[in-house]
This record gives C-alpha cells, sequence and structure tokens, in this order.
C-alpha cells in the first residue's frame, strides 16, 4: 500500500530506543531518574478535578467550536492581568498547544513555504510542518551565550520568498532562554520589515527566575501580525488535559482558523469546565510553583557545571536545561548510563538534545534536562549525573 | 497579512445564518424544534462520569500517544464481539472520528491527490481534504433509491492516476443508508482491484434498524486495506468526550500514522478514563437506544411522506433522514419555516442538505433531519413540518 511522502518525512519518536535501554535497566533493578520528559511531579490545583466531578449535565454535549465562553473569558481575564487586551473573540480554545501550533500553519502556510524557528527547538514543531509540506529553517543559537538569538542581519538572511513566520517558545523549550526585550523588539523589527506573521510560543510563560519577561501580547506595533499559542499543561501541571489557547487580535486570522475548529466540531466539554478553574487558581499557587522551580534549576545547575568541559549559561526560564558535554556522542553517554553506570543502584537518564535542532551534526554532544523532580530526588540526581559524566570523560569514548 | 491557499478552499460552516434566524425566532417568542443537529438527547450512561469522578491521580499527565490501554483493550473486545479480531497495536485511540480522518488523510495522500467519496457526506471530510490539499471526487447517490450505490463501472470511472482511497460512512451521515453486503463486497473489489485504501467511517454502526450491517472489519480480503474509524460519540451519547479510535490490521500504516499522534502527545487523560467504563455499557443500553431510535424514524418518517411531491426511501440507519421536497430552495424553506411559520407558537429547524453534496447544484431542494427529540417533541415537530411544508408549497416560492 502506498503511503504519502508528507508522513514519510514525519520522523518517529526518537526517545523510544533509549526508552528500551531504560527498561532494560529497570529489569536489572536499577532506579532510573527520568530527566529525559517534560512531565512535572507537581499537583495538578484540586479545583480542576472538583469542577469536573460536580459537572450536573446528564448528556455530555458537544461544546462550540471556539470553545466554552466561561473559559475564554478566563483566559481573557488572565491576559488583563498582564495588560494584554484582547477582545473575547480574538481567543480559540484548541487540543493543546499542539493543535494550536498545527492549525496555524496550515491558516498561514500553503506546501512549500517556510518558517524561521531559532534551534534548537521543540522537536514536534518540526513534526506538524513535515505533515503539512512547511519547511522549517533554523536560526541555530549556542549553548556559549545561552541560546540568545543572533544579530538581526543573520536572521534577515534566511528570509526568502517563501517565508511566512517566525516562530519559537519564550521561555524556550529546550533552551530555558527567556529572550531580552531588545529580542522581541528584534523580531518585531524584522517581522513587520518582512512582513512575516509572529507565532509566540508563550505556554511557559510563568516560569522566569530572573529578569524581565516580554511578552509578544505587549508589543503594540505587531498586534495585527502575533499569534500567541498558550496551554494550561506546564502552568497549572495538567498536561493531561490538552487545553490550549490561541490569541490573536487579527480577526481575519481569527476567523480563518476557525474554520479548522468547526471541522474537527469541538474540545472536550469536561476539560473545558476544568480549565475555567485552573485560571482561577491563586497566583500564590504560580509563585510557590515558580519558587519550587528555580531551587530545582539551581540544584541540577551548579552540580552539572562542577564538571571541565561542560558548556551551560544558567537558563532563566521554563523548567530545562541544555548542556553541551565534552564528549563525542550524548547518544552514546546517556545509553551509557542506563547500561553501565550505577550509584547504590541508581542513575539518571538525560534526554540527547540532538533532536532538537534541524541543522544536521548540531547537538550531537548535548543534553536537554528537564528539572521535573522534587528537591531531594533531583539533589541526588544531580549528582548521579555529574559523577557519571566524569567518569565517562575517563573512558574516552 | 497572506493566508494559505488552503485554508480559503475551506468553507466556513454554513448554519451559522441559519442559526440567526433561529435566534430571530426564539427572540419573537417562538420555540424552535432543532432537527438540523447531531447532537443526541440520549443520556451519557453514568459510569462515564463515576469513573472521571473517582480519579485518585492527584498529577494529570499525559497519557501514551497510542491511547491508554485499558481503553485500546477495551475496544479490542467490542470488535471481538463482532468476530473482528485485531491486535492491540492495531488501535489507536484519537481525538475524535474527526482526527483519525485528518490524520489519515495525511498519512495516505499527498497535495493535489484526491479520494472517492459517495455524496451526500459528511460535510467536514471536505473541509479536512481541503486543508490539506486533498481532492474529494464524489460518486452522487440519490434520494429516490435511498442513496444506495451506483453500478461498479461508474465508480471505476471516477478513479484517476491520483486516486488513493475509497471513503465513506455507514451507515451514512447524512443519507441513512446501511449498505448491503453486496454493495460492501463491490467496495473491496474495487479497492483491491484499482490497489485503493479503505476509510470506513463506522460511527454509527450500532444504529442500524432493520437487515443485516456489514462492518468492513469482516472482509478479509481487504484487511490490510481498511482504516475504520470509530467513536464514543453517538454510540453513547458522549459526542462532548472527544474520543474516537482508528483501527488497521495495516502494521506500516499504524506505524506512520504513530508518528503524527506522537507530534500532538495524546489524548485527553480523564475522557480515556471515562470511554473505557462506557465500552463496559451493558448491551441492553444499545438495544433500548436503538428501539428508541427506531421509534423516532417512525415518526418523523410517516409524517414526512404524508406530502405529497416528498422523496424519502425510509432510511435504515444512523439517526438521520434525507428528503428531497418538491421547492426550489430548502435554504429558503428553512428561512421561512423560522421566519413565516408557526403552530400554536413552534416551529421546526431542518438542515438545507446542499452543503453535504461536493457536485454543484445538487441537494438544493433537500433537507437532512436529526431525529433527536424525544418522541413527544419530535411528534410535534414531525406534524408542525407537514403542516408547513404544504403551506409553504401552496405559496409556490
Amino acid at each position: 500500500m502506498k503511503f504519502s511522502s508528507r508522513i514519510k518525512s514525519v520522523e518517529a519518536s526518537t526517545i523510544m530506543e533509549l526508552l528500551t535501554y531504560a527498561a532494560q535497566a529497570k529489569k536489572q533493578g536499577k532506579k532510573v531518574y527520568h530527566l529525559n520528559i517534560g512531565q512535572p511531579d507537581i499537583k495538578t490545583p484540586e479545583n480542576f478535578f472538583e469542577a469536573i466531578a460536580n459537572n450536573k449535565e446528564e448528556v455530555l454535549e458537544y461544546a462550540l467550536s471556539e470553545g466554552l465562553h466561561e473559559l475564554r473569558e478566563a483566559i481573557q481575564k488572565y491576559y488583563r492581568e498582564y495588560d494584554i487586551n484582547f477582545d473575547l473573540e480574538d481567543i480559540l480554545i484548541l487540543n493543546g498547544g499542539s493543535e494550536a501550533l498545527f492549525f496555524t500553519m496550515l491558516t498561514i502556510c500553503n506546501e512549500g513555504e517556510n518558517i524561521l524557528v531559532p534551534e534548537p527547538f521543540y522537536s514536534n514543531y518540526n513534526s506538524f510542518a513535515n505533515a503539512v509540506g512547511v519547511e522549517i529553517k533554523p536560526i541555530t543559537t549556542f549553548a556559549e551565550n545561552g541560546f540568545h538569538l543572533p544579530s538581526k542581519e543573520e536572521i534577515v538572511s534566511k528570509i526568502d520568498g517563501n517565508t511566512r513566520a517566525i516562530l519559537f517558545s519564550n521561555p524556550g523549550n529546550p533552551s530555558g532562554v527567556v529572550y531580552t526585550k531588545e529580542e522581541i523588539n528584534m523580531i518585531s523589527d524584522i517581522a513587520r520589515e518582512h512582513d512575516l506573521w509572529i507565532i509566540a510560543d508563550e505556554v511557559y510563560r510563568e516560569f522566569v527566575y530572573e529578569g524581565d519577561y516580554t511578552s509578544l501580547g505587549n508589543v503594540k506595533e505587531v498586534e495585527d501580525r502575533v499569534i500567541i499559542v498558550d496551554s494550561v499543561s506546564k502552568r497549572y501541571s495538567a498536561c493531561g488535559s490538552r487545553i490550549g489557547s490561541l490569541a490573536s487580535k487579527n480577526k481575519e486570522f481569527m476567523g480563518e482558523i476557525l474554520k479548522l475548529c468547526q471541522a474537527r466540531l469541538s474540545v472536550p466539554t469536561l476539560e473545558q469546565i476544568g480549565a475555567v478553574e485552573l485560571y482561577k487558581t491563586p497566583n500564590s499557587y504560580l509563585t510557590e510553583v515558580n519558587e519550587e522551580y528555580r531551587e530545582r534549576r539551581d540544584v541540577l545547575y551548579n552540580e552539572l557545571v562542577k564538571v571541565p568541559g561542560v558548556i551551560c549559561k544558567k537558563p532563566t526560564g521554563a523548567f530545562y536545561i541544555v548542556a553541551k558535554l565534552p564528549v563525542k556522542s550524548a547518544d552514546d553517554f546517556v545509553k551509557w548510563m542506563l547500561s553501565d553506570f550505577e550509584i547504590d543502584g541508581e542513575t539518571v537518564m538525560p534526554c540527547p538534545a540532538e533532536g532538537f535542532y534541524k541543522t544536521k551534526g548540531l547537538g550531537v554532544d548535548e543534553i536537554r534536562l528537564a528539572y521535573i523532580l522534587n528537591k531531594e530526588d533531583l539533589s541526588k540526581a544531580a549528582k548521579i549525573l555529574k559523577e557519571g559524566l566524569e567518569a565517562y570523560l575517563k573512558l574516552d569514548r
């Protein structure tokens, strides 16, 4: 049977092979600290579950294609607290940030057109793009300067007649970078000068540990070309709810993408009822979570940089660290950690970072660490990682 | 700002304009019986809500991309009762039948390729196809013979070098047709002889009121090319849960489409927990629901065919009736019903059927009725519709 060339161009998840190594390690009785995935361990606010349990509707009906009115209002209110003023029709509910990104690509790009994305980037951007024939043109950033953007000239040099947008996550997954106001202004200038859309993936916007955060929602000059992707997944540790949102003041864009929302009918009703409550979570929850993650980052970062040759600027956002290691192959290092190394029967699983790069050959000596374990476990994991890396380097593999 | 030509080719929901007529009628104090949408009024089995309310997990984590193991097992068991034997890896959980169809199109078709679909068909097939540059080539069927398929020769004449699949819903939305064993065999033969995929949308498979039902899952000769789309939405009146599934014995297909499932991470965890329980609903629930719908169909059908000139064979499946009316414009008739007609302050809203046809000019004199109201209301609605139609015909519009 024949398959489309576009599906053939979508890469399978590369973590599967490594997970078999992890499974093998566990079979041998090893405890594996998983720093390879962005699944937080923080408790989901109870009001989410309560609202769903309290549902009294006996018929579980389709919700409106644009999303529950109450949820869109809750998101409108959330943004207003940051001085971002959306009309209700500027906000749509999507099946996670994933669907928001996928539908956005379909709405603004034809096959053969392209989108600029700073690399390393969330690898599923590439899956969505390949599935619909859109090319991602990477703007390479480096561990040496904490994955901040290159010069305006370098970015502009990537633009061609088929470029339709700049897409980035800020704070960055996997890099943990938080772009400065100057960087955001530079992106805005480029978008205006070259008539590009800006797709701002701000799902980690509440996870900023030092310095200011500049949302694209606050840049008046580009409000007609900004599309903000957001989600409750990380913010409220509700990944499994798959409630995302899109916001844009470009009414024509909202009208066009709504057609795709109508085609898939609606987003789950109960999850939306729960999500309304998430947006009512007191700010103290976010403050506490933020403080917790900041401490975790410090624990992990401080161990990691003890190893000579590790290149890593302290990230200031999200809950990831990307580090360049003095190794030939991070993939080999991760496999070795799982199969050949342990301290008191315990080891650590980082994620090789190669999959976050579009440019072949980049990231092969880098790992991404997600600091999603409690401090006690993370502290142990950080020490095991440091000692494992030191032992591995002595092997000269 | 520029939009993609593919999004421009997706049509907006046409029901919106008519809904403003309905809203206007309600403002004037009229009661409107909505027969225009496929949202059942049947109660969702309580065990769905109970399972979700009883969830004890404090962190709402991502589910596996392929779906909860327990849910896939439940679906495997469901099919086994119909002598359809899928391995667990032959089954994937999707965000409704919608995502299942959308991902399937991406997996088997490139831009510019086409899929044969008997018309009238579920209009969102066209939205998904247009969004990804796939052409739907209609195989026209007619009210006069209950929307059964034309000859093999006629279907084969539509196939060209870019044809990749035959897609249909069986029982049919909007037509209510249930294909005979001979028709299913004909489709299977065509698919084998012309190397096509068969996408069988069987979401209404439990709604069959007379005669046998032949699932594509039971046709051994084409098991390597059949993709079955299913959903809990209608079967268990759980439209708002958005839990759909895909099943295929073509392992390569399952591997390819899984990449798209991985890219969008997962389907909501709680809804899947609830859906596991739906599949445990005793068969008596489905039998009762079936009996209820059969009676409703008869109530509506019997009134409708009293009007001279109405062409409609009694449909045997799903919960829709498509009728050809002796009018110039069904759209005008529906508007008139909403704005100019009433009996004791009540009127009815059918759905014009033009949007279910790809061929321009077809369906302009047809309506689709969804029998999704309780018998008492439906009985009133049927009489109002009959009298409204009779009155409208006298106007000679």
